[in-house]
């Protein structure tokens, strides 16, 4: 794990001419809001399929520009983010590539990333790169509607280079993504899934399966702790299942070990052991109290 | 589960001259402040061991009065409501019971209520009644200074009498509780610890096990969506242990539940079943959309 040190450019005010964000929902929104107000970016072309609700993102004032022809957009870029589903990436920086200008750079904000880093290794011409990049930063809430300037504020950036990546343009991601507000961290694109597993891929299962616990009966009884533990299950299926399903492996191997953590609990409870109980929870409220995250503003 | 209509009682302004309060930390304070709101008590007592702290209390507005003599504030009240850990609530009863006038009724705010209601129900002097009651609000947060007369706006508090409960103190009870602005529904003491074990109980060693899933290198990467399925790992164990402790049986049977269903997520997973991925989300999803819960006011 490395913590880039800020580089020369990011201390100057360099930005991209034209920014092409792909997909202008709650996330690609908020990367046009910010890169707006930090001024990464001069002009923003939102690309989409539904040219109505890209329009009412450009008069809303999110893009300054809507666009559902990608290869049009790309042509006209120097920066290209990638804000789909993550089962979209590959085929979206593909057709985009071959648009392109020499020296257009292209990245993400995909949950998910050894497979498409790998992926995207080969078969894009020459002039042009991919920087596979996770700000690690959302909502349950979906939509442009709910994009803020400050969601990535004080959050973590993680960029995933490969060794054969170009450190100009690695460096120049780093740093738009410094402008908007996030850390940024430079992993491995495995070692990016294997954590990423731990600390938001086996929540949401956790989320998921808690909420299918509940029955109608008892709904009434459920409070803001349920609430709180399960709001994550509802996130929007068509973003969670493609990152679930890629990352299987590192899901399934965080998943035993929090199956073991759960025994550890059963096995304490069985034998109403108090002070094995106290230990396992100081144990996790020590963890729970370390984590300083900022809220969303919602 | 029975839902109770209001009563004759709690249309009138009924009023208890004098409430004392048991423990005045985050539930005591908070049951202080909105009595006083909403008019159902004229006179509050806070007893607690800890006079300095309680004369904060008092001359924060939150109690009328601060007593270390829980005898002495208990032969001058008209209802007593037990504010502290579970595993302290029955011999506090027993105390204060000794010395409370005839007609005095006592209840309290205990996440579980089955061992508690069973022993509460003989050896008490025959003039008085103790109800059990569970208040379903809180907060991680501790100490009276995190109180708020509105915490129990909207919540839902479960009255759990035995069947040879006074009918007429049970009544009162649940007029109490609905005045402080929560919806009362009426349980017995094992159905209601059924429950809580599914909807609270369960929740936290959840949260709890995850919690301690998250090793050091990882917490950079943690973010609200690991905060908020762990928040309620933060508890005070001092309310928490005796807690858990006191309801092993249930919970040992809810967590098997969700155990399942995780197992039935990993099942999924490792056969990278998308149907199957999507039906178990869809289902988690639709339970956590249903859920209408205000959020506490921090």
């Amino acid at each position: 794990m490395n913590q880039l040190a800020p580089t020369e450019s990011s201390k100057q005010n360099v930005s991209f001419e034209t920014l092409t964000i792909v997909g202008v929902g709650l996330l690609g929104g908020s990367v046009a809001l910010a890169a707006k107000r930090s001024g990464a970016a001069r002009r923003i072309i939102g690309v989409g399929r539904n040219l109505a609700r890209l329009s009412e993102a450009c008069a809303a004032g999110v893009i300054d520009q809507a666009q559902t022809d990608l290869r049009q957009a790309a042509s006209e870029s120097n920066l290209i983010v990638l804000a789909t589903p993550v089962d979209q990436i590959v085929s979206f920086v593909r057709e985009a590539a071959t648009a392109c200008r020499p020296g257009t750079i292209l990245t993400d904000v995909g949950s998910t990333k050894a497979h498409r880093c790998r992926e995207l290794a080969h078969g894009l011409p020459a002039v042009v790169t991919f920087v596979g990049a996770h700000p690690i930063a959302g909502s349950h809430k979906q939509g442009w509607q709910h994009s803020h300037a400050d969601l990535f504020d004080e959050r973590v950036c993680v960029v995933t280079p490969l060794s054969s990546s170009d450190r100009k343009a690695v460096d120049a991601v780093a740093t738009f993504w410094r402008r908007l507000g996030l850390s940024v961290f430079e992993l491995s694109p495995e070692a990016h899934d294997q954590a990423l597993a731990q600390t938001s891929h086996l929540p949401h299962v956790v989320a998921s399966a808690l909420a299918r616990t509940l029955t109608e009966e008892n709904r009434p009884f459920a409070a803001t702790g349920f609430a709180d533990t399960t709001r994550i299950a509802a996130g929007d299926p068509a973003l969670w299942i493609p990152i679930l399903l890629d990352n299987v492996d590192s899901i399934l191997i965080s998943l035993q070990g929090y199956t073991q953590q759960l025994a550890d609990f059963q096995d304490a409870l069985s034998r109403r052991d108090v002070h094995e109980l106290q230990r396992l929870w100081n144990h996790g409220k020590a963890i729970r109290d370390s984590l300083r995250i900022r809220k969303t503003g919602e």
